[in-house]
């Protein structure tokens, strides 16, 4: 596939299969988020690839409560809804759904020593690029993949679930399968809104 | 060209000749910037092609203090150079060159509302897999760029530079060019160190 169908059809998939994803391809993904540039070449992303129906079932309830603090408890949706209500809705289906899902990948950060207060978030920046190669590496092998912060709120609760070294933050969770609705273009702000040559005013 | 060829063949590429850079290309790289997914959707990214020789030379001097302040002041490197060395001679070359390079792209975040504190950091990751598609964009058009955050270290200085409301903020200078180094492969640690399966441990 080329990079600009790529890039221009890699909607958001939450909606996700059941059925299971070869190892090569997950593999597939995390050799091309490992290629992504980070800051002073640090290098310091860390990939856990979760199959295991326990471990599955301890990060679904994990989102479970970053959902519904961040969104509040799922409530019925019918009719016509709004751009953003679907993706609400969406949520909620990735919520209720999680822990059947194939493979969660949980994109983690080792700063080589304990890191606290404002350093983490500075720092995060670091792993995004890599999600995107795997979210754009994901479309061309025609699997669905939507990160997610929500499932990593509790730092605490995630370092126990995965044997996270203290040394390591969670940074984000990328359910990942053969999608149940379609690949398409995304809706954005139009150029113009978004860019000035030389100053912005 | 194929998503594959663009992510394993995405150096930062920091000598770059002064040779001018269509504008069709410039936009078709923030285009593709444009497509990638944001935090809650909120498309946040806002994007500065600055090619005005003055605003060029103020950015320039900004980098400068930036990397005088981050790694210290240039000095000789001759010989044989560790892999490390040859990103800070490069770094410094970018530094000494930054003023004559066809287009620097300014990455801003606009969080429609001031923002401080480490919220800026928190939210900042938004705009990361937009850099990504815009580098990989670049690569796949035989532009050479590479992301650099130190030219925006003074905050204040570079808002006044690039009469930037007080909601936005800098988040990233991308000096974009047609390159006079070698596309090419880079060198990243095995996979085996960077995953697991399951937990970590």
């Amino acid at each position: 596939m080329s990079l600009h169908e790529a890039i221009y059809n890699c909607r958001a998939m939450r909606r996700l299969d059941t059925r299971e994803v070869p190892e090569s391809l997950l593999l597939e993904l995390i050799e091309a988020a490992n290629q992504a540039p980070s800051g002073s070449n640090a290098q310091m992303a860390r990939w856990i690839v979760v199959r295991d129906p326990a471990v599955k079932k301890q990060l679904a309830d994990l989102n479970r409560k970053g959902v519904e603090s961040y969104v509040g408890p799922q409530q019925p949706m019918e009719g016509e809804l709004s751009p953003h209500d679907r993706i609400v809705k969406s949520v909620y289906w990735q919520m209720e759904h999680m822990h059947e899902l194939p493979a969660l990948i949980v994109a983690c950060l080792d700063y080589g020593e304990k890191v606290e207060g404002d350093a983490i978030y500075r720092k995060a920046n670091s792993i995004w690029p890599a999600i995107q190669n795997l979210l754009l590496t994901a479309r061309a092998l025609g699997l669905g993949a939507a990160p997610t912060t929500l499932a990593l709120r509790d730092q605490e609760a995630a370092r126990k679930v995965l044997n996270l070294p203290e040394t390591f933050i969670g940074a984000c969770l990328i359910p990942v399968g053969y999608p149940l609705g379609k690949f398409g273009p995304v809706t954005r702000r139009p150029v113009e809104e978004i860019m000035r040559f030389d100053r912005w005013s």
